[in-house]
């Protein structure tokens, strides 16, 4: 509601859906909503033409993104910038995939570890640090967010099965026995909205999984808490047979 | 808004405030906004008197909580339950604190690691787990989240310098050297809303610092990016020498 009374109340908005996208609403339906014309911005004009920078010199300026607006570096450069040349700046949230995921899926927040982001695949760029980093949460007990990768302006949304394909590649060439037959992933799409998709299962059951358009994430749990697998279970429709493996698995530690 | 129109769309609403508070409203806002009561519940209407499934089975039922609605374990248990007992649910995502006290102060949310909360006092329990698991993330290079525990029916809510000697006293115990005299930490108070306040500095600042009535919450940084580091001297008025280090330290992989 906040959002809303300072959008109403600002001289001119900027919108921009590079870094995430609206999946429950169109961008007509944003400016039905507030009553006022949206410009959309490119990457190109946040970064380098500095076009709010510019308009907030003389005026009350709105940015507004899908999800939290500042989880993306890009927004607190911008930011930064405008702190420097002397103008103010006030954050409204939003809701953020970093947690919407987990209380979507039934996981505890605190037991994430770093996240991690999965690429669109690129000539000469075959990064193993998402693998490394999985693995290491891991080995601690601890879940991993996996983001994946978006290319809007060449409307490229990495999806599950994609992304699972690169886990497998990637176990091929790394070796280090973290994505296995049997081990366990979760595949979310469009989360939060009311067409929100779950599925949590084994690596051959991802690959094929139809969650419909984009945005997806995934994650790789690490050790269950009991109540944690029965949400799985619940929720993303797992194999009830890791509610087994969550009575005999020890809690990870807190 | 998609929770309003719910709310108004609900035969009855229960709201509870003892795993977070509001910071921005009070209860009667709430009621007025939603032109509806809303009866508040203990912890032991919702854990053991199960007064929220009862009223579900026959009526359109909603529970209402400060931040994200799934962030603590007994709103799952709650969610779990109801499933279990065929009642259908449906979630709406909140602002939450884990990725509102990133974005506030300017650190990116894809390099914490695993949250702790610290808490308050108690004859007889002094669990070291929070220390140790921030010490693993910072030998990492990641950030850490670390709530303060509320005890809302005792109206005891641990503040920022409280926080700051128990990890003091827990450096003194443990002495793994996490806690020095040149340790910046950040603290932050009622995330979010117009009275948030934000300080960072070192632990005999943070002792003394005055942030105003709760919640309040505190991030160990582990490795800064130069940005970061940008963002918490603009946000959260950390020593300006902090950027000399942003510039020397390596950034964290990914």
């Amino acid at each position: 509601m906040r959002a809303l009374t300072t959008l109403r109340n600002c001289d001119e908005i900027f919108a921009e859906y590079y870094t995430s996208k609206l999946t429950d609403a169109s961008h007509r339906d944003v400016e039905a909503f507030i009553g006022k014309k949206v410009t959309v911005l490119k990457r190109g004009d946040v970064e380098e033409k500095d076009v709010i920078i510019k308009a907030a010199r003389d005026r009350r300026v709105a940015f507004i993104t899908a999800g939290d607006p500042m989880s993306a570096t890009t927004h607190l450069d911008l930011r930064l910038r405008a702190v420097e040349e002397g103008i103010s700046t006030d954050l409204i949230n939003g809701v953020s995939i970093f947690t919407a995921c987990s209380a979507a899926l039934g996981l505890q927040p605190y037991k994430f570890g770093r996240t991690v982001t999965i690429p669109l695949p690129e000539p000469g760029f075959l990064p193993s640090s998402p693998y490394e980093n999985i693995l290491e949460n891991r080995s601690r007990g601890l879940h991993t967010l996996i983001l994946l990768d978006i290319k809007a302006e060449e409307n490229r949304y990495m999806t599950a099965p994609m992304a699972m394909q690169w886990l497998l590649d990637a176990e091929e060439r790394i070796g280090s026995g973290l994505v296995k037959g049997d081990s366990l992933f979760c595949a979310a799409a469009r989360v939060g909205s009311p067409k929100q998709a779950l599925f949590a299962g084994y690596p051959d059951e991802i690959l094929t999984v139809d969650l419909g358009p984009p945005l997806h994430c995934m994650v790789m749990p690490g050790r269950l808490h009991f109540m944690e697998a029965r949400g799985l279970v619940a929720f993303a429709n797992a194999p009830r047979e890791i509610l087994e493996e969550g009575v005999s698995g020890s809690e990870a530690k807190q």
